[in-house]
């Protein structure tokens, strides 16, 4: 008789328990979710880490510590270890680790410290970092279940393109973070390693799909990692978590040899997925992006472009007669037409605009600040979307829950059902509206497509286009678990293969619990919902948490798209501007 | 009543043959196919071109005219006269031309001089060249009925992306093409326009789907001319006229909007064509793929990368760690595993190896070239490529032809017919076996890919790539009409998206047509019908032609490969090379 998802949940929770070395658990009076409110502090109070440690997952970024690594002034070892740890107690605390190969880490840590000691070089371009991926990367040696019963205790034979390229760079993988059920839900519980917390307030979601990534880095357990994204999954935790994450264009970051729990193929007929970093700042984004881009990863994956990151177009100068440096062209999107933002939300763009029209960075003495109106074309994107993401039904996922009796996630029981597979023709239709969609966005950019307001001037219409587009995240402030409504201001730029970004900018205040919604009727189910989380919600849950902004680039300006937000990230962090530990103290 | 395609036809070609002005006609002796041998003359003896017509188009080729009209040197409408009567000459001779608008030419061109005279400046970087399209692209006013009945008199309301893109940069569009029916056959014959006869040899076919593009520039009835290619449609022709021809990329160059007969979304579930430069030179057809990719062609076609020529990888310092110039890395591939070619190709390969490794060019001290074997890829190539374009079943053309009571085209008799349209599942299956393909393919350029062979010595495996690969175009020298054999030597890159060019390299001489096949069994049904081409064929009839080669580079590296034709063009062009005239005159 076939193990059941309970068995083996058992087994592989055990598994994972025995990973971590004993010093460091916790005391039992610790236990995950069992704290109220925020637990990021946790590590700095329970004497498992060193000072030592403190100060090497504190004081540097991802970017400092790799340019640490590559001068000889700190270890891998040393920096492997401390991250180890940290990440031991963010598991017991988020719930947020599925494989662990700490030893594995640290032996592999040791061995760029004796080659670097020999040769007086690095590795590579990431040498000596230690990172952390999605459960769905597959590394040798260990499951890449995805959360799902039927998928454990098999572990991979190959590396997905990813990991080799990292491990060629002299990256240290020490362990993979937890996912919700089938990918697909936007919590990250599933029944084989349960549901992650959200470190800095238990009753909020701490996002998904790449939620145990997004956790693990705000507990600063991990420097960078690395997430994938369909439909907001790198976004949606980067915002949960108030931390940077860039999804970028498919074609950027080599994505191929991942566990989907899909049929091979099925990405064709429907929209790639692509994998991003989840990070504290943008230039540690910017970092591993370019890393990647350098490291020829077009030889690890057919469908990533030949195009090294100096080769990207940069801010400006896309165009070679084009030296002089022009104004930074933003556009500003208050909607998607399909659900209007909450109070909140309306009053952070409001903010954002006036910022940018108002304040200057040195480099950038003048800022075209327009607002786009794209609500004829947001609705749109949504009902391509969910339509060309249900194509087989979603019932390969079913099948493999079936086989152990694994039941559905909260958050996908009523979402996930077996439905039958769409036909060529309905799958065609789908491809036809997406580049549709695709061709009618070009215009988007441009002063002259017909989206821009110019609510100030009846100025004639020119020839710019816009460098960035910035809009939400979604319509509402980090919801409470398995509350969180549509995809739509993420999903969109997926169906579009824009590259885009999220920016903490600044925490929930106790005047955001102010305003109230508009009397107007609302625009569709998903709107009604949505609404609830305003009228139906205790506001307070939201005060501290952080409010973040989505930017947005044109399809593989995925360069102009990180060195914008580096902009942006600059012009917006003072007197506004908070991380996450700032947002939990609130 | 419904037209007859009869009527229809009829109806069409009266209507191209009174946009050919009276004092452009041949005389009545001369009729399409009705000369032995070589046209290739003609327009020199029947005075209807001024000598400075023939200065015109025979002493520049397309880059030497751009330069000329930029720098005021040489008017628009005199050049775009001198190839409008070229064309019409060609027209008459080889029955190249589809839809004719001469007058909007000489009209457009006459507002460029102007513009040029008040400014001092041309327009774009093709101000004031007559350029040539296939069919298939649709100008506004004109039809684009790809020669099906069912689609004539239907002119296009608007512009494709490249049509649009080509305006704005200053080229003057003046005629298109003709094409086979479905253009899925490797002739160029339909019921409305009627066939295309290859201008060297009435004998020979001209190529196809490009095939009429192929003959007018063969013709010097235009400087450069723009085909389209899903399985070798660009580099056929090129073969056939002894031209140059180059299938980009997918994301290139601007494909959107063009007539290609089927539903929208087709090519998304298949294999994506790609537009391409027919042309006398590997300059030109470099002339053409800077200016496109510099006119920010992604604002046109969202498919489009966002990359200019310059950001492109050169030779060799696609990694800005590699400064230094290496030697050029050559692979030579002598064979598909599945039709094996005939003795003058195998010769020609040969040949090629014998040269490259011998000669040098100057600025390239060292030459590697390697034998590379990929028979254990090319048969799965072709099964793949097979699968993945009769997706439809054909039925959507044959819908066209059913409405007009239109029959099949000679070459496709027996080769097209309806089928079931294929299901989901073998549509996911065919594009999982593509990814695969192009997965495995990505080991063929490394050293350590295990495709390398060393017969000379037992070297260790480096970390070397491959800049490029030689190969066969076809199996067997240029066919007699609709006789074309297997499309494996070019589908396969289209399967695999690499871009790949066609190179003449010298005439078939009479030597050539010695040598017989090995006696080994043929390998398969395909490989049965190509020894036909030598078994079942007076030779006499190659003797003359021109044998081409076809270069290969990896997806997305189109600088790489035109720079690497233009040296392989260097070092091939004396003693051995000879153009399609020279050709013609053997």
């Amino acid at each position: 008789m076939p193990d059941t998802w309970r068995d083996i949940a058992a087994r592989k929770q055990k598994q994972r328990a025995e990973r971590i070395p004993k010093e460091w658990l916790l005391p039992s009076s610790y236990s995950v979710g069992s704290h109220s409110d925020s637990v990021l502090n946790v590590p700095r109070e329970r004497g498992i880490l060193t000072k030592e440690d403190l100060r090497i997952t504190e004081s540097y970024d991802a970017t400092a510590l790799v340019g640490e690594l590559a001068a000889g002034k700190l270890r891998s070892v040393d920096v492997v270890t401390a991250y180890c740890k940290r990440a031991a107690i963010a598991q017991q605390l988020t719930n947020c680790l599925t494989e662990i190969f700490f030893e594995d880490a640290i032996a592999r840590a040791k061995e760029l410290d004796e080659h670097f000691a020999k040769t007086g070089q690095p590795k590579g371009s990431l040498h000596g970092l230690p990172m952390s991926l999605k459960d769905c990367f597959k590394v040798k040696g260990y499951d890449a279940s995805v959360g799902v019963a039927a998928l454990c205790f098999n572990p991979a034979t190959t590396n997905s393109a990813l990991v080799e390229l990292l491990l060629e760079q002299g990256a240290v993988l020490y362990c993979k973070t937890n996912v919700p059920q089938t990918m697909m839900a936007l919590d990250s519980h599933n029944n084989v390693f349960g549901r992650t917390i959200n470190p800095a307030n238990r009753h909020l979601t701490p996002g998904g799909s790449s939620g145990g990534e997004g956790a693990l880095v705000a507990m600063r357990g991990s420097p960078i990692g690395i997430g994938t994204d369909v439909g907001g999954s790198i976004r949606i935790p980067a915002m949960c978590n108030g931390l940077v994450g860039v999804k970028p264009s498919h074609g950027r970051v080599p994505y191929a040899g991942q566990e989907g729990g899909m049929q091979p193929g099925s990405s064709r007929l429907a929209i790639e997925s692509t994998a991003g970093p989840i990070a504290r700042n943008v230039r540690d984004c910017e970092m591993l992006l370019r890393a990647v881009g350098n490291a020829s990863a077009w030889l690890f994956d057919p469908d990533v472009l030949p195009q090294v990151w100096e080769q990207q177009a940069p801010l400006h100068t896309c165009l070679p007669s084009v030296r002089v440096k022009q104004p930074l062209c933003v556009g500003i999107m208050r909607t998607d037409g399909h659900s209007t933002p909450l109070p909140p939300i309306q009053r952070l763009m409001d903010e954002v605009a006036q910022i940018l029209r108002s304040s200057a960075v040195p480099s950038w003495s003048v800022i075209d600040v327009v607002d786009i109106d794209i609500t004829s074309l947001g609705p749109q994107c949504l009902k391509t979307f969910n339509g060309i993401m249900s194509i087989d039904g979603a019932n390969t996922w079913l099948d493999h829950l079936d086989k152990t009796g694994e039941p559905l996630s909260p958050w996908l029981q009523g979402r996930l059902r077996r439905r039958p597979q769409k036909s060529l023709d309905e799958v065609r239709k789908l491809q036809a509206d997406k580049t549709e969609l695709q061709t009618r966005f070009l215009d988007v950019w441009k002063e002259s497509g017909g989206y821009w307001s110019t609510p100030d001037s009846k100025a004639k219409q020119g020839n710019k286009t816009l460098d960035v587009i910035i809009c939400p995240v979604a319509p509402h402030p980090i919801p409470e678990i398995d509350s969180w409504n549509t995809t739509n201001y993420t999903s969109a730029f997926n169906l579009l293969d824009c590259p885009s970004g999220v920016l903490p900018v600044r925490a929930f205040r106790q005047a955001d619990a102010e305003g109230e919604l508009q009397r107007s009727p609302p625009l569709n189910g998903w709107d009604k919902i949505n609404r609830k989380l305003w009228t139906d919600v205790d506001r307070k849950v939201y005060v501290g948490t952080p409010l973040s902004i989505q930017v947005v680039a044109p399809k593989l300006m995925d360069r102009k798209l990180v060195e914008a937000m580096a902009v942006l990230e600059q012009m917006l962090s003072s007197p506004l501007h908070t991380g996450a530990e700032k947002a939990s103290k609130l």
